[in-house]
């Protein structure tokens, strides 16, 4: 076990897809398509913007990219709409094996790293009561760059004063992982999906299908 | 009309989506999905190793992507077929309207400026009989880092000795013009899928259908 336990928080802790049975609901028969680019284009603008150097918090890119992909599907979004999405992005379920996850490692050093911007990752740790399974809440927004680049990482370490070779981190986003890999956490890749690893240069230390696995 | 034009390669001027036939060749029915996803991931690893500060040369990266693709699909893939589909992305078909928009511009100051390295691009133009056609031919292999970073659209710049503000730049990829609106070239983004504009706090100076319609 290491000294502390870092979760990367949407798709990890948070599932994204929530916002589905809305998106069906407004667009019915379109809610998977446009969940799916809703994700995938708010991801590309993280990494495109950082390069770019034109970083925006990953609440205003949240929006961008589904605006986005209601005009790439043809679907029409009245600000209502991107409204009650958008405040459903800060009400996300948890997936099912988080809580008694968090429960059983109660009493471990515990943060979240994110590219949530604070007024989203707050809201959310809050509408599920997480507040209090946290020592901290680490945000990418501090840097004005998005993962997996190597200086995010490093407020982990900075902030939990564990040095890197002591932290363990979580994410089911397998490029996440393996930047925190090649930082030099030791990686927990929660391949919920069975998807295949990325090539990128680097392995997981750990692939699990939930976070039951990864408990001491 | 600017003092020089620089053409994105891979999607702008050749097609990506050569590879298509002998995919499904190699795997019927499965031909379209497994182009479109190696694509995908071959941009992703761009933006994410550049982010890692972990570059490999695009021929490798889209080695990689193909590999991951196969995966991800669960076919089959052995090292002949590796083989002779990275074979193809030296020989590249060019879009339809490429040869005469050449043409039509022969006399100006021409670039091409790609991801692409060395060991890819210059095959690839030797092969479509382009050596001719252009006054230089730049990689991001120069710099160990790919588009969207600023750093790329300078070496236009520096190469070419004309200022950005007189540097015309031609992408199908709209997060690769604007990328280059960021920097400060003039932009024409070649939209043939008829797809929305980019979410990246910049518009591209002039949205066409086709090559023809940026000629003089």
């Amino acid at each position: 076990m290491t000294d502390a336990l870092v979760f990367d928080a949407y798709g990890t802790l948070f599932n994204v897809h929530s916002v589905l049975a809305r998106c069906e609901q407004f667009w019915p028969g379109k809610g998977a398509q446009l969940s799916q680019l809703w994700r995938a284009k708010q991801l590309e603008y993280t990494w495109q913007r950082s390069l770019m150097r034109r970083y925006l918090p990953f609440s205003q890119l949240t929006k961008d990219a589904l605006e986005y992909a209601c005009e790439f599907l043809q679907l029409p979004l009245e600000e209502k709409q991107t409204e009650l999405l958008m405040r459903q992005y800060l009400d996300l379920e948890t997936f099912p094996d988080v809580p008694a996850a968090l429960r059983a490692l109660k009493g471990h050093k515990l943060a979240i790293l994110t590219n949530g911007s604070p007024d989203m990752i707050g809201p959310l740790v809050a509408n599920r009561g997480m507040e209090m399974s946290f020592d901290a809440v680490l945000s990418v927004d501090a840097l004005q760059v998005f993962k997996p680049a190597p200086q995010v990482y490093e407020l982990a370490v900075t902030s939990l004063k564990t040095p890197r070779e002591r932290i363990g981190f979580v994410s089911s986003n397998c490029w996440d992982a393996l930047g925190a890999k090649c930082y030099g956490f030791t990686v927990y890749w929660i391949n919920r999906a069975g998807a295949p690893v990325d090539r990128l240069g680097f392995q997981p230390d750990k692939i699990v299908t939930g976070l039951n696995e990864i408990l001491p």
